[in-house]
């Protein structure tokens, strides 16, 4: 018999695991419900007509293709079959595969079901995607995305809310965090006072190694991504602005931008959510650096990171101007968040920031001692339940110390004991595990005791 | 540009369906927890090793396998190529495929932590499992399974949990059922009081067609499988026996036991559940007829039909002795349920059973007249939030008749007016979408108008 095994990159999760899962899930779904997203869910798989092309050729290479049923070799072409060629031969053989974000079957239920959504809609959801990538450590071929969109509508209170929505979720889970905004069409407005228009991919692809590498690696990026000298120096210059205040920067962008239009149009989005703001100080800052996923944003860039813990962003998101437009519906504004739940999780367990009670499940054994005391037990073991407390009874009527031992492993605070004694005084024994102290109560007091503990 | 489609048998969840799901989701785990069972997940991809071979040819024929990823036919040896033998082929390029059920995938989590588990370990797992199979009304190939099960004891007391739970689950989502038990064992027993002990598989699948067939359809399947006639009349006399009361039915069926002792162990577990029941006499009923799951059940099997609705069992369950011997684990007992979440979904539908309240989400709209009033339309939609009413600030100063438009179709219903006149005496106006009516009231007043209506 061989050992077991589960697919690599692939994970199980332990009860302690899920409760610790589903509390994260539980906060943010909370807040998304709190401001008026609901729900939708998606098939784990897609036609891959849905999912090729959207991600780019390294994303096609990273899906996870589904093989054809039946006796699939039989409606494969011969010349494909001798090609021996794994693309052509998969495209073949499988016409499914698994999602691979949440954005693109969001943007495919939205065009299928257009006409019985209400616009603006405000869809959340929290789904598992798959992606062939390498494993490593916090990379996962399985795991779970927490989106929030809000689609057909270009107001800027879209992304004051989903502001909001950081704020509220980041306190809620007691992690201090950092939120930075910036604006494609300020970065495109930079590139435009640079004179590197035609470069402006490279110049963000650059810029956004400015958090790991420090200006030396932009520089060498920039250098070796050919950009003039003089563009260098000046974003050089025009970089240390970041250290101003939101408001100094704005003036001396708005400078800088006189005659670019694009550039204006950003700040103006900016200066907006920066009015909106009001007192809310720590809501975002406006970071003229940031620049993530330009490949699909066309406004508001965001970005998230906990403050003073090196790691990855643990969330972010942006505005998107035509996403519903791959799939045949042009000119849906929407804009979304996305939280990562893997990351969220291990910075609560390296700051042991877990709630502790999601540790304790049952709250009461019902010891076992033989079949005279069963039927009460059960009636007792329902009426606890009634009243909300989580109730087991040990199956077996082993000795004592086993019994005890089970429930001190599960983390059971509470152990009822049904004598026949006290049972014609209607009395039960109640030890609890942690302080070890056994007392004789009655019904009624067992339950206040219990519900005291929390 | 080609309309977007979704893979057949699969289904996208709008809003109003994934609320409705979730409800039943919690209902039953909820019900779960207050047992003391405890959440595990598991990937959705297995590793073939795991899952073929454990749910028979058919079986094997419809999961759903994950395409090797790379240049996977590079790695297939040239024969296999050649052949155009498609199962000898899928094996080649395919390693992976989407779980089939949750118990298997459970068994293989038991042997891999079981140095990490405390026997008995009382687990639930809510989560999708995937089949090719032909997608017909009610039958998907993507789907929730909704399972519970004690593994690591013998005892008795665990079926009792188990009966326990689907009492309270259905009470709980007030559909009216009728739970049947029977044991293999006394089915067993049946077969050798008819001399028919090598026919034991070819009597219970005829059995099994006694509600959709009745006797006839039993009784020609029964000839067809060359059961003697002699056999078949008996087998119908004893059928007969079900209408009698279940200790009625004890008494006879212990009497043409006398010389099974198979058949004898079979009714003394059932025996010994009727005298635990006490007078909750609607837990269970014994039926003698009840065949079903029986290539991995070894013990009491249970199943569970809505009352007075002809589909087919909304849950079901029973003893297992050796499901982690599969992956090497000997001898360890476990007992398990699961309910259907598609059937109960359709069923409460029908009936009209679904809480009303699950349909409203968002509970207030915040109407926008401009940029006057929108600093305090974010103060007060905070505050709303905070004393948790969901709420959202409409997102453009379009007229009043389109924003209220907007709340009736989201069935939102409250929408709150920011007046300017208003807001200097600190007063807000507030229309019930229902009625229609609308009042100038103070924010405690508004806060406790909506949170009267529930």
């Amino acid at each position: 018999m061989i050992k077991p095994t589960i697919p690599k990159g692939t994970r199980d999760f332990s009860p302690e695991q899920v409760n610790k899962r589903k509390y994260i899930f539980r906060t943010i779904e909370n807040i998304y419900r709190l401001y008026g997203f609901m729900p939708i869910e998606t098939p784990a798989m897609e036609n891959l007509s849905t999912l090729l092309g959207k991600y780019g050729e390294e994303g096609d290479r990273l899906i996870f293709r589904i093989l054809n049923n039946g006796d699939f070799l039989s409606r494969v072409d011969n010349d494909i079959i001798q090609s021996k060629d794994s693309t052509l031969f998969a495209s073949a053989i499988s016409e499914k595969g698994l999602r691979y974000d949440l954005t693109v079957p969001f943007a495919r239920y939205v065009v299928m079901n257009r006409h019985n959504i209400t616009f603006p809609f405000r869809r959340y959801q929290i789904q598992p995607v798959w992606r062939a990538d390498r494993p490593q450590k916090g990379r996962y071929r399985e795991f779970y995305q927490c989106d929030a969109d809000i689609i057909g509508s270009d107001s800027l209170l879209c992304e004051m809310d989903l502001l909001f929505i950081i704020r509220d979720v980041f306190q809620s889970l007691r992690i201090p965090v950092i939120t930075r905004i910036n604006h494609r069409k300020v970065l495109q407005g930079l590139a435009e006072v640079l004179d590197i228009t035609s470069q402006f991919m490279d110049m963000t692809i650059s810029l956004d190694k400015l958090d790991k590498a420090g200006w030396d690696g932009v520089e060498d990026e920039l250098k070796k991504r050919q950009i003039p000298d003089k563009a260098i120096q000046r974003l050089r210059e025009i970089i240390d602005w970041n250290s101003l205040s939101d408001y100094e920067k704005l003036k001396n962008l708005n400078e800088i931008f006189k005659d670019s239009a694009t550039g204006k149009e950003g700040l103006s989005d900016v200066e907006y959510l920066m009015n909106l703001k009001g007192n809310e100080e720590k809501l975002f800052r406006f970071d003229l650096t940031l620049a993530r996923g330009l490949n699909y944003y066309t406004g508001i860039i965001i970005e998230v990171v906990a403050e003073g813990i090196k790691m990855g962003s643990i969330c972010g998101g942006g505005r998107y101007d035509n996403l519903t437009g791959l799939f045949g519906l042009e000119g849906v504004s929407g804009v979304g968040i996305s939280f990562g739940a893997d990351r969220i999780y291990d910075i609560l367990e390296s700051q042991s920031l877990f709630p502790e009670n999601l540790n304790i499940q049952t709250q009461v054994l019902l010891a076992h001692f033989g079949e005279n005391t069963l039927h009460e037990a059960f009636r007792f073991a329902s009426w606890l339940r009634q009243n909300g407390i989580s109730t087991e009874i040990y199956p077996h009527p082993h000795k004592m110390k086993k019994q005890f031992a089970y429930a001190d492993k599960l983390n059971i605070p509470w152990v009822v004991i049904i004598g026949e004694d006290e049972l014609k005084q209607g009395m039960y024994g109640l030890k609890n595990m942690h302080s070890g102290e056994q007392k004789t109560l009655s019904a009624s007091e067992v339950l206040s005791t219990i519900k005291k503990s929390g």
